[in-house]
């Protein structure tokens, strides 16, 4: 430990307890990456606060002394977000993972940053409400409010930024705001709430959640279609969007990864390209609404179309498609994961996939395209033996090519996971003049650039480096 | 016209033609007010451009000079946005009055400043398609990404700023930037859209919208039903909310607003406080969610419900409710009208609205209660004798008095109005330590504070006059 981190830990000491502080070698491993391809880097110190009151006193010793910040959910990001690539205080929200108020009348619920997606279902449960979004991973609210994550469900209900209504974050200062309220709709202000949905950590730090939750649908029916090839499978989809089929949820897995599904899984799912389906409603209006999707899938030639009629067997249909990414790692011993990420309109959608799958096809790489595809949102994801410089280049440059064309075509680099690291390369392509804006953003609200540096956006202290 | 005034328009002349720089006394009245109660003041120029690029160039002239910009609609905002208070170069968008693009494949289109939200539904229809949100006035899309207006559908689709999904917008310093892509979703950079949305012009002038619309849905139904009390109706809201119901639009009106309704348009509407509502879905959900709001108002004493069974009684009813502020103007002749605009959460709904009326009873003005109460959002409209001081006084108390009321339970000081100048003085209230980050960001990107000086937050400019 150098002097300068003996200094830092002693500061820290003067109001945390010794077990609230770690320089574990294991503990700063742990902390130094996240799920993807993207190389660790250890942070000088892990902190575990239980409270805002503790992190603002944290940030204000970091803020004195010019020290990296760099806020920590489950490491499950996927460009790089949380590694401490400038060193600095790494803080770890597990001991903040308490939901602290149910206001089931409001529809609202807040949580502190460390609660994950399937503790608040679980607690949300006997309440009658549900949390609506899911990314593969059981990640942190915080996480997922400071990447703007999606899931299997932002179709119908958003994405995570359609259900933050108010934050409270403590600012690169030390100073603590919330940054909306708990009213529906208001048009008071800057809208701030926004603003730090998707900051990765880059503005300040999320301490509290305040979430819109649902109402569990009276009736859910979720089916598997199996179609002759995934461009019947997009041409289905976009179909039905254009005719207004309420979908709550639709899914694409090309036949590699149902082959990856079932292996991980054990299910029997047709190895073929597969729409993963899920409508919401009261009965009369499902009935009509799932009628309507199969005369457009049979138009589409679907194949085979399977309702998943027991709670159970549904249960297991999203599980299988939530483990995805881990069914990949899995079955891809030594290698590492790289996920890409883009999102077009709509329209341009089949003519993206199908650009992506002569690219990959060109690879030779382990791999599987599926995604978001009522959102226009799909992922390809390659696995890479990091030792093979020659895989990861290729790889890199697939990447490349397909943010290449989402972005010629209105499209964005990344639908969900974030820019982090792994995506800054390609924010003044995709931003143009509006990218100095938002680092003038950054360099008045972090003007020391201490609040996760080296993501999303330059600032001032990397520039000076 | 004094020197300066004559050197900027000499120097505005030098790209725009003699008809688009106008110092007619008559033109620049029409520019110098809103449709409240707030005291207008002129512009030294109005301009009408017909491009980004002739905005840019306007912009570049005043931020030379450090002249003031006001971005200007059709003048149908209600707390002073578009007042020249510091005098400068007011930008009437009527001359960028198109809809460039209908993507209706992507659910989106691309519209110029100045279109209005009912002449872009007239362009929709052809295409099956709508523009959902829908504020009394027929206000420009512009105006109304500028104060993140609301109307009577945000209930099911949103507000507008659920609808922007990219503006063009032209800097403080004449850059013009797009704050995001035609992709669905996006956790690329911060989000520039929902910063500009609700800005009001205080950020930039926007220049084009590319907006979400919907399908027209399929079936339709409305109905207004009558309760013995305003406490019966909103109760009867709250349950519909709890329980679910898939309402699409619930509009309350006092039994003042119905009848000024029925003076105003002809109708014969039961004067009670009463419930415009209605439902958008399949034919069979339709049925078994009326039933179930049917049930649900029974329950809370509904007197009688009407169905607006055909499509011109159904659009009658909306337009009555569209022209209610209208009717009340027409009906005190002479007057100029207050409406206050707090949202609470709904769980504090019935106990703000109880609180409004016992406030609103004591100041024997004429007024209305009436709201888009699915979202916790209520006004109470107020006409005022502006030569009777006293009058205007009591009315800015109630108004206190309401906001406090809301702020003190979670709620906000605006729901769809904005702040202009009217609501500046809550802002410190409601935001806390949140107003200097907006003054920062605010700052940070029009550091003269020539955009709409004297709205929303203070500026440098305004801190050293």
């Amino acid at each position: 430990m150098n002097t300068d981190t003996a200094i830092l830990q002693e500061e820290l000491l003067q109001f945390l307890r010794e077990d609230q502080v770690s320089t574990n070698e294991t503990i700063l491993t742990n902390h130094s990456k996240d799920e993807s391809y993207h190389e660790g880097s250890l942070p000088d110190l892990v902190v575990f606060p239980e409270s805002a009151e503790e992190i603002s006193k944290i940030i204000k010793v970091a803020d004195a002394s010019g020290t990296p910040v760099i806020p920590f959910g489950l490491g499950s990001s996927l460009e790089g977000h949380v590694i401490a690539y400038d060193k600095g205080i790494t803080i770890d929200f597990s001991s903040m993972n308490k939901v602290t108020e149910v206001r089931d009348k409001d529809f609202l619920v807040k949580v502190q940053p460390g609660v994950t997606r399937s503790q608040l279902n679980k607690a949300l449960k006997k309440h009658g409400l549900f949390f609506s979004v899911d990314p593969g991973a059981d990640a942190t609210l915080g996480g997922m409010a400071a990447t703007n994550a999606s899931g299997t469900t932002s179709v119908k209900y958003g994405v995570m930024k359609d259900q933050v209504q108010d934050l409270e974050v403590v600012l690169p200062n030390g100073e603590i705001i919330h940054t909306g309220s708990l009213a529906r709709k208001s048009s008071s202000g800057y809208d701030l709430t926004s603003l730090y949905v998707g900051s990765e950590g880059t503005l300040g730090c999320i301490t509290e959640l305040t979430l819109r939750v649902y109402g569990i649908p009276e009736h859910v029916m979720a089916a598997r279609a199996s179609f002759p090839t995934i461009d019947h499978a997009v041409e289905a989809v976009i179909s039905m969007l254009q005719a207004g089929v309420p979908v709550a949820r639709v899914e694409l897995l090309d036949e590699s990864s149902i082959r990856r599904v079932n292996q991980f899984n054990g299910t029997d799912y047709i190895e073929k390209a597969t729409l993963f389906l899920e409508f919401h409603g009261n009965e009369a209006g499902l009935q009509e609404d799932v009628a309507f999707m199969e005369e457009i899938v049979k138009n589409h030639d679907c194949e085979v179309i399977h309702f998943e009629k027991d709670n159970a067997a549904r249960m297991k249909l999203w599980e299988a498609r939530h483990n995805l990414a881990y069914a990949y790692i899995h079955g891809s011993p030594g290698k590492k994961m790289m996920v890409t990420d883009v999102c077009v309109p709509i329209s341009e959608l089949a003519g993206a996939i199908r650009h992506g799958r002569e690219k990959i096809a060109e690879l030779n790489l382990e791999s599987g395209i599926l995604g978001h595809v009522g959102d226009g949102n799909y992922h390809a994801l390659l696995m890479i033996d990091m030792e093979n410089e020659e895989e990861l280049k290729k790889a890199e440059k697939f990447n490349e090519e397909i943010v290449e064309y989402a972005l010629a075509r209105g499209g964005t680099c990344t639908g969900e996971h974030g820019v982090g690291k792994g995506k800054m390369k390609y924010q003044k392509r995709e931003h143009g003049k509006a990218l100095p804006v938002m680092e003038a953003i950054k360099a008045s609200i972090d003007p020391k650039g201490i609040m996760n540096p080296g993501k999303l956006v330059q600032s001032e202290r990397r520039n000076n480096q």
